[in-house]
């Protein structure tokens, strides 16, 4: 990158920012793959280094010696609840606000038939165009079964869309392929105002930034454990009920883990107290067990000065991109405003697919999401300013050598 | 066990059988935990020998190197369909008719729904008092949402039940508590002779006996991957769909792992073709590695062989039963026709609670099932006819003795 008149910082300049980050030694908490600059944690986060013997443990000794009594004996009984605690902290929620079960589909399934239930006599949801899929996906099954209405808005008409017949709306606090963020607090009110209940998707922001559920007063919220979480894939996800909203709860999935009294084995469903009638069949300990470790990783962390990191990140990257990149055809898809965005920066290209895939060749891993945009995720505890610098490089060495035009870069099917 | 005039077996007796047993060395593919009787294989299964290194390859190399690459190069996106495939011929159905997703509530819940919208105009969901709860809290779930109506019956009443309001028909194929095993065949054909659905629930039948399916006409089936298939606390569940069924397959779930094309992200909810529709979120990989890796311990198993064996433990615990334990207080719930039952002996006692802390203290690891019921899982890939022998022998020292006297049995709270 030797262009002329250039303002943004160097690679010397970013080592010295990474050599200042206060935050420097939290890479140490994880196993970073070897060879490769790691910028997809917006998709899944890479091994935490307690995880491995952690897993080992709960195969090796729990299982293997104690078998089903290892369901007292190892705690896994109680971890849904365990882990909930653990990443209600990360989320300003109550210890007793959260819990881990399911997919954040599930979540999304169980949260808005009880939105709609508890806010009876209205049928719309809103949602958002743009949004990951799956939470207008689950909203259309949600209202085909119960007689709802879906509301899919772009983002200039939500405002118009909001109205005394919603019973609830449901957002990502931050868009998975712009990396737009919202206002938790305006919109919240905004939303219940009107009198409908706010459903919040953490699923790109839970530790990556400070959030404030209950100081926002949100009702419900959902979120994945294997993005900036780094659960490992698949790892379940975790549901946030206001405390004012638990006791009369009513979700639909009445497995026997979410009965009142699920050992004793009686024929009538009655729901248990608070968040565990969230609970649904017996969890998938194993990819529990390797969340749990993984959340060990936040010990001790300030999510504040996590995220004064990935404002440092996300804007030394968009520096690079006005820099660099601009000028190769690529456009900037994140906001510019630094308060409006989460911890990624997506970029657009006429050729992304290939560019991508020339990308992942030279160990950038980032990804695409068709048809063209380029997504990089910084997740603040361990990428670092080089990082971002190296892959800015990337680009502008496969554009300017026009290496994506190669056609093993062009073959569909190989993106990530 | 000294009893006179006893023709059940002695110890010796047990000793040559297990030397007999021509499946003698299967029970070398489990890690059994030491110095134990391991007899809760029906509620949760071994260590397959497979898995560990299997579990320590998924998270040190595949996502420790590959990181979110390999849910392409590790081949986790696929992993769902792959893993039905081997349940599949466990069970009597194609290949492309068994997905893992989800636990068993959830796809219980799933595939009522479906059943409901498939025979639609029935508003009544048959399911009977006694079969795990969870087919009951679900059934009633699933009512409740969609203005249905459950029918919960006696054993007795089943037969006046089924009627052509029905629309389905859950019942498992083995009873949880008593063991008591159905004819799925004559069970299904009068199911559909009115016009209903019929879904088993395999989760106490699955990997001890033959099942099949697709030779009984079944519509729906689930089942568990943690008891007789060894996948681990909390394995994923399996759901079975026949292949007339599956293209007008509506299940309510609708997330974007079932969408036509997931990684489109497009806004609009579109079903996959065949059994991925029933995926929904991400599955949590490591649980559904681990079962992976414990279905090898089925490789080349003849499951009419097991079932020989499994009959031969039952029958042998049963003959024991009458040599010993009648005259002790205890009653038998299994029934005693050998074609009735599946590969478990509940027996029940007054005392049940303080003799089951009590066998756990001398290290036979059964279950309770309150109030006083025992129960003793004979899973025939490991279980020896002398385990068999020595429960007994245990449970008649326990009684002689008057242990379950003890104050240390008789707390409550450490019952598994």
């Amino acid at each position: 990158m030797d262009d002329v008149a250039v303002s943004a910082p160097g690679r010397e300049a970013c080592v010295r920012l990474d050599a200042e980050n206060p935050l420097a030694s939290l890479r140490d908490r994880f196993r970073m793959p070897r060879d490769v600059i790691y910028m997809c944690g917006n998709s899944l986060g890479p091994v935490p280094v307690g995880v491995p013997e952690r897993m080992r443990r709960a195969v090796e000794v729990e299982w293997t010696d104690d078998v089903v009594r290892a369901w007292s004996s190892a705690g896994w009984h109680v971890a849904p609840e365990r882990v909930g605690a653990r990443i209600a902290r990360l989320i300003g929620a109550a210890d007793d606000e959260v819990i881990v079960a399911d997919s954040t589909s599930v979540n999304l399934f169980k949260l808005l038939v009880a939105a709609l239930r508890k806010n009876a006599g209205r049928k719309v949801i809103v949602v958002e165009r743009g949004d990951f899929p799956t939470d207008m996906y689950v909203a259309s099954g949600v209202a085909e079964l119960l007689g709802g209405e879906v509301r899919m808005v772009r983002p200039d008409e939500r405002a118009g869309a909001i109205d005394e017949s919603v019973a609830v709306v449901a957002l990502s606090e931050v868009k998975y392929r712009t990396a737009r963020g919202y206002d938790m607090r305006a919109m919240t009110r905004a939303v219940q105002d009107v009198g409908a209940l706010m459903l919040w998707d953490l699923c790109h922001s839970a530790g990556v930034m400070e959030i404030a559920l209950n100081d926002c007063n949100a009702d419900y919220a959902v979120g994945c454990g294997y993005k900036y979480l780094n659960g490992g894939p698949g790892a379940p996800s975790y549901s946030f009920v206001a405390k004012r909203h638990q006791a009369d709860l009513r979700q639909p999935l009445t497995g026997w883990h979410g009965h009142a009294a699920p050992f004793a084995f009686v024929d009538d469903y009655a729901p248990a107290a608070g968040m565990a009638r969230l609970r649904c069949g017996t969890s998938p300990q194993f990819s529990l067990i390797a969340l749990e470790a993984a959340l060990e990783a936040f010990d001790g962390v300030d999510l504040k000065a996590v995220r004064v990191r990935s404002e440092q990140l996300t804007s030394l990257f968009i520096d690079l991109f006005d820099a660099h990149l601009v000028s190769r055809g690529f456009g900037l898809v994140t906001p510019r405003e630094v308060e409006r965005r989460g911890s990624q920066v997506s970029i657009a290209h006429a050729e992304a697919y290939a560019i991508m895939q020339a990308l992942l060749a030279k160990g950038v891993i980032g990804d695409l999401r068709a048809p063209d945009v380029l997504r990089f995720g910084l997740a603040p505890m361990y990428v670092r300013c080089v990082d971002v610098f190296d892959t800015v490089a990337a680009l502008v060495e496969i554009v300017d050598g026009r290496v994506y035009e190669r056609a093993e870069y062009r073959q569909p099917g190989k993106v990530i």
